[in-house]
């Protein structure tokens, strides 16, 4: 919707290389959007109806962390830690000081990292679909018994992604003219290209 | 449960003075508790059914957010800014530094928070209950509609902070031999009770 870019084509095989990295990298991805639409409330306490949608979001981005700590421990494993997010750090370094300007942009990056969380959850999603036994089976211990169907649980997670995307945007709409907001539209859209053009591919979301 | 001490009958007048900034504390509260359940899954990612007991636990409390943030609104007010909160600074000063004391001591700090915040929500619950007009019409706009019974939602949300406190409990109760867990919560329960009549009373939970 808003992507300048497409994955690159080797991504998906760099990501599954190792499922268990991905998956708890997964989990962090969750919990800090969840953190971020709480840290939004506490900052912007006064923008009445953002509370509400800020407040939703955050509690559907938990149901996301309960659910991805549920695909990680049917595999018999427990998550690994976080590990620092270039991404997101190289997107956040474009937050502008003054207000109106910092909770624009702070909105314009959370709509930026969710559009390619949808991009790549969606990419994820296709391809559990496609090899299914091949993203699961090797690794599971012998009384493991995942449950879940990763391709499934991808696909409505990317389409959650994508409405995410939609309320930030909804969100940054009323704060500047129409013309200012499209300027950093595209001026941003550009820079989360490059951004992660420039990152290694890894088992992880970004 | 756990508490040394009863509230001071006098608290509920002073807390129920201002209707819009205890609304804006309380907002705040789950929030900070939602934070608090996410920062605990970033800061201890490998105890894999902490997660999930934690990820519910925050998904529960953006629940209240959105709930209590819709009381706020049917009032015809904006949330108020957070505001130091010397009662949690009090007791998170209580956490020793290593390991497991310093998870042990964020657990029960926590289910001291919840604790008091059962306690606290179940007098709002039965005052409330007791005088619905004088809590919410005096200081309506024309053309506010008030939807919620507060003395219902406070009863509901009181109830819910008493099994947040038992499920920090539990996620302690493995972490020390039980004499010292026993030892730890007889020290911080006389630390909460001196902390909390310490403090003034104001419009706020805590």
């Amino acid at each position: 919707m808003i992507l300048a870019s497409c994955t690159h084509p080797r991504w998906f095989v760099a990501a599954t290389r190792d499922l268990h990295a991905l998956l708890s990298d997964h989990l962090h991805c969750e919990r800090k959007a969840a953190e971020n639409a709480l840290s939004l409330v506490r900052r912007y306490p006064h923008r009445g109806a953002s509370v509400d949608a800020l407040g939703r979001l955050a509690h559907e981005e938990t149901s996301h962390v309960v659910q991805v700590a549920t695909l990680i421990a049917e595999r018999g494993w427990v998550p690994r830690g976080d590990l620092p997010n270039q991404y997101a750090r190289a997107l956040l370094a474009e937050v502008r000081g003054r207000e109106p300007e910092r909770l624009l942009d702070a909105l314009l990056v959370a709509a930026f990292i969710e559009a390619r969380s949808h991009e790549r959850l969606g990419l994820l999603a296709r391809g559990f679909a496609d090899a299914p036994a091949k993203t699961a089976a090797p690794t599971l211990g012998p009384e493991t018994r995942v449950n879940s169907d990763l391709g499934a649980v991808y696909r409505a997670l990317a389409t959650a992604e994508e409405r995410h995307t939609r309320i930030f945007l909804e969100l940054a709409e009323p704060l500047v003219p129409a013309r200012d907001l499209a300027d950093r539209l595209a001026y941003l859209s550009e820079r989360e290209a490059e951004i992660l053009a420039a990152l290694p591919h890894l088992s992880r979301v970004h």
